[in-house]
């Protein structure tokens, strides 16, 4: 990773993924099939593309006590913990309706109503992702939400890991369907004999996953489509450079295209943090993936002070920013965008990953300048109530009416005068 | 309009405009000119689509003073009015950072930023839209937001229309530039000498506007691209026929492609209010626009019963909707899906569009099910902020570098152990 003196403009943007032509096409044709044969598509794409024949869709319960037996305790103690310390953060975000009153008689407020049906794509393929499972869950259930809907690809053996499962059913998750790609999205937004339709889709997927659920962008709400993973460490000369190397290579482990920056005003930490990540990229296990983001997306940037620093990290709009800092709760003003902020040398990034209780789902792609990571907020809408009284409409009525032919609708004014009609 | 009973599934949804191929591409090109020659891209193309040669795109201080000689004392004092209750409803949407902690030592919390910069697209054309002055700004200012800049087509005198100064001014705006089109949404995208780049584009506007929002999405964010508006009226044999039909017109006269539903279960209001459409229509100024809207997009549903009348009212979802039954209140916890709420006689559509506080950017095109209006929340942005201390990283770290072993993430697991080394 080079040390280089930040000049001019810096951004983590890399190219979104918007697919080849070929994949375009296929992800439309999945679609489509699936529309039109609903469960028979689904087994037949599971066939081909996860090479299992499935009898059932659904997750069996010998599948879930299997689960059980594969994940020890100890573990299923700590997704329990964490599952509470997740659920203790957002039940802070949850929303309430409310309402306001005026003397005349008005009555304003907005409902918050929670969605009908929420559904939560987990990526399969050789990891597991438990974290997703609990991560997506819980704010949809804090919400309200009353059907919450998991898909994820089967594995070789025709069922999914058992930690998604233990961490689906320790959540109360009663919808499970082994089905993944183009098709399980396909089939979350228009249903077939086995799945009913949800209204927003969730979760993280390859490029195929993506691609569906931009296409079915419209017919139900998505959430955001995730880019390649970013950490940015704000770093003065009292942070230690092991643990700094550390958390970069936590994020460049990730995948080959993840981001991984450290911005300081000390030099003397610039190097030291160099020769740290050499000495620990050695013995890394993903350490191919690692060296190649950092070689392709990895910074080292030093400024002549902190504040130049911080405004380096404005700039950049990192996803994660871990500031390592003498008094690091004093730049928190400061910084105005970042997807999540960890403060200080024992918050590293993986205790937010998995453990401390907020959300790990954030913006990427330096799109923390306008955008939050998920929140309960996702998992709502809310309608505006209005009650006007007689009073109100008498009183105000020839204002509003006024206002509706400044601006060239007269049926607008009409409307309100048949009210006021003695 | 037809009366129909009801049966199978309802809809509000039209087909989205996705614009013709030459109209994308001609977004295309002027996105491409404007980002290569800035202003003297600006000053062609008003040229070319406004018919105005312009010196400067700035509104000046001349054109403030004549627009505040035109609007009248009497309007001006309705514009306040309307901007101080819709600030005082806004006002109860801000969302406040907070923080949590845990004995161990542990902070959480959720800061609330506000956006550095927005853009408002005001929509020119033979209309003034003040209002959209008032619903876009005022929420943003609410927010925090310190940079606001409007944008809104130059009509053939070259300046904008006096109203709309009028709004912007007494709400303090001071960024107000003369330009419509996909170019000004370039130029708040991308910057030129004259606008800088903002972080968030608002506002509606027409197809050009719409697929040049689109086409800069990623670079900035967008609001919510609006379909034509629509009103569902909820009545039993309470209702007054003449109100309902003033209303369903009021929606109608929008735009051709408005729709405008009675759902009831009394036989005999519905023909009552077919009988009132007929009548009022007559004498509409915009009455072949209502009409056609009435033709292709109205309808009256009529139900067995009330519930069935609120499932299919659930079922279209709708932008607006009033409730005119003997107690509206008691049917509130039963509408599940409405972008706003009208409840009562007295609170007829216009009273939200303009002046009773409430926002009238709402979710069109049956989104209700899974979004909700213009509120607050789209000007800010959350970061998660995470402090973990030496004790809870000393109880927890165990558990969380198992966690991270769990998917696979052994550079996770090791950030987290580096700070665990004696």
């Amino acid at each position: 990773m080079k040390i280089e003196r930040v000049q001019g403009t810096l951004s983590l943007r890399r190219t979104i993924e918007s697919g080849t032509e070929e994949q375009r096409k296929a992800v439309k044709e999945i679609i489509e099939q699936v529309r039109k044969n609903g469960d028979a598509a689904l087994r037949k794409y599971t066939e081909q593309f996860d090479g299992v024949r499935l009898d059932s869709l659904c997750v069996s319960q010998e599948e879930i006590e299997e689960a059980y037996w594969i994940v020890d305790e100890k573990m299923i103690e700590i997704i329990r913990k964490a599952a509470r310390n997740i659920r203790e953060y957002h039940e802070r975000q949850a929303q309430t309706s409310w309402f306001m009153t005026r003397d005349d008689g008005t009555m304003l407020g907005q409902k918050v109503t929670p969605l009908d049906a929420v559904g939560l794509y987990v990526p399969g393929g050789t990891a597991a992702y438990p974290s997703s499972v609990l991560m997506n869950v819980i704010p949809a259930q804090v919400a309200g939400v009353k059907r919450i809907v998991i898909v994820s690809p089967p594995n070789e053996r025709g069922t999914l890991p058992a930690s998604v499962i233990v961490a689906a059913c320790e959540l109360g998750v009663e919808e499970m369907y082994k089905v993944g790609g183009a098709q399980a999205i396909a089939a979350l937004a228009y249903g077939t004999e086995t799945i009913q339709p949800v209204d927003k889709i969730f979760g993280p997927g390859n490029i195929y996953v993506a691609l569906a659920k931009r296409e079915v962008f419209g017919q139900v709400a998505i959430d955001m489509i995730a880019g390649p993973s970013e950490i940015v460490v704000l770093a003065d000369e009292t942070a230690r450079p092991n643990e700094i190397a550390a958390d970069l290579l936590s994020q460049a482990e990730h995948d080959e295209r993840a981001s991984s920056v450290l911005v300081t005003p000390s030099l003397k930490l610039a190097h030291a943090v160099e020769k740290e990540l050499k000495q620990q990229l050695a013995t890394l296990p993903r350490r191919a993936i690692a060296e190649k983001a950092l070689e392709q997306y990895g910074a080292i940037y030093v400024t002549d002070t902190l504040d130049e620093a911080i405004e380096v990290v404005n700039e950049l709009a990192p996803e994660h920013l871990e500031v390592m800092t003498a008094n690091p709760l004093q730049l928190l003003g400061k910084i105005r965008h970042a997807g999540a902020i960890f403060l200080g040398r024992y918050s590293s990034e993986p205790v937010g990953d998995y453990f401390a209780g907020a959300n790990h789902v954030l913006p990427t792609n330096g799109t923390a300048r306008f955008s939050s990571g998920l929140t309960v907020d996702e998992f709502v809408k809310k309608s505006s109530v209005i009650f006007y009284s007689k009073e109100a409409l008498q009183k105000n009525g020839e204002s509003i009416a006024a206002f509706a032919r400044l601006e060239g609708l007269e049926a607008h004014a009409r409307a309100i005068e048949e009210r006021l009609k003695k």
